[in-house]
């Protein structure tokens, strides 16, 4: 399905409206961030998800956000799912992607936002609110603002799969033959490296590192990190390169090059 | 061997000659960190050991100085080995621990600096350039400062072993059978996660997280996370309950009660 057609001053409200979820999501999200009365309680009975009182208050400001500058766009949340709209444009929110590395003070989670068209994420935001950093994608941007100002993102250009560095969050990668399949990869890969969650697309976007390989991802956790990645000149698919942007397997290369190489070795 | 006994005012001298030390370490990490241009060369012909120009820039910086200030102390770095000195005092100095993460971008490397009199380390630093974030811990100091201001270093307190977050850096710990012993810990842990290196003991120190276990650390590496994490009221010792200052296997803790659990599942 082809991308709706925006104009410039349309890009532009999209993007302020952006920036301004990701301003309050940042201050719902430290105000707990690091406190000693940190509530975490579990959203299932099997294995271990943390779901705190910030992911919850800073969908709620996000979505009050929008309710008030996009009353017409559809949101689809982490905490409290979907709201139609009428525009076809849809927000996609993960107030606090990383609940493991929020709840253990480790500054490497995320907030993110997207903006999806029903071709995709055509604008994205990983918003890293203790450091300070934004990474913004999209729509004509590709840009990170943090501690050391302002500057571009890139994409890192070409190298041999055997010089390039590889991130996931969790070593053993979904199921046992999902494990397999990136323990491929990481054997051909110069480094491999583990638990950093949104930050990981935020590093390749800003061309830190070449490949990020995951696997049980949902819709939330993807369609930000894609559209700042290639709006850095990166790639986001799935394991076998089809369109990533509903969750599950997930590869994000720098360039086609070690795209390419890395999804040979994920097919064994 | 007993502490040597210092003065009001020559504790005051050390603090701030640790602090100005970490203020020339930040400048000259900072000044390669994330830049297109970061040199790395491999220290030997086996695994992978960068050593950035920043790593030794750092601590030429941090050498320099103590010349100037500390002049009778001794210093033990990294990348520049020992100094010899009259005072009985040694600088211990890692000027980037965690040089995976460093040339990978991401925020969890830092700055480690102790003083030590021939019974172990008396003053730490754990420094966070890019977040600007600084643990400090001795000589009746045990402090925060960061993006939130600046606040008391104070371990947890304690929970049982099945409720603990368990930190450490390579997913392999070590050697085969340091791996395993890890790995019965983990088994009894709340949650695990990888790859902080340094900052997985500001962490513990700042009352985040519970444990973290390593293997095959430099003393370089652990002096300055002990002095912290003393100063916080934890513990660190290595996998006996030894001293730790010397490196090899460590085990810090949040309190002497995870200690003993996770003591006696790494015994197996």
């Amino acid at each position: 399905m082809p991308s709706l057609s925006l104009s410039d001053e349309e890009r532009r409200t999209l993007i302020d409206a952006a920036h301004r979820l990701a301003d309050v999501a940042r201050r719902e999200t430290l105000a707990h961030f690091r406190s000693a009365a940190l509530s975490v309680e579990s959203k299932g009975a099997s294995g271990f998800d943390p779901v705190t009182e910030a992911d919850r208050a800073a969908e709620l400001a996000m979505r009050a956000l929008l309710a008030e500058l996009r009353p017409d766009d559809a949101i689809f949340g982490e905490e409290f799912g979907r709201r139609d709209g009428t525009s076809g444009l849809t927000w996609v929110l993960d107030p606090i992607d990383g609940t493991r590395a929020y709840m253990s003070g480790t500054p490497t989670w995320g907030v993110l936002i997207a903006v999806s068209d029903p071709s995709g994420p055509v604008l994205g935001v990983i918003d890293q609110p203790y450091i300070g950093e934004r990474f913004i994608g999209g729509l004509g941007l590709a840009e990170l603002s943090g501690p050391a100002g302002q500057r571009a993102l890139r994409a890192r250009p070409p190298r041999p799969l055997s010089e390039a560095v590889l991130f996931t969050t969790f070593p053993e990668v979904g199921t046992p033959e999902e494990g397999a399949a990136f323990r491929r990869v990481a054997a051909e890969a110069r480094l491999t490296r583990y638990g950093m969650d949104c930050y990981a697309y935020a590093l390749l976007a800003a061309g830190q590192i070449d490949l990020v390989i995951e696997a049980g991802l949902s819709a939330y956790d993807i369609q930000a990190p894609i559209a700042v990645i290639e709006a850095a000149g990166g790639i986001v698919t799935d394991w076998q390169g089809g369109p990533a942007h509903a969750g599950g397997r997930v590869i994000a290369a720098a360039n086609a090059q070690v795209h390419a190489e890395a999804l040979r070795a994920l097919a064994g």
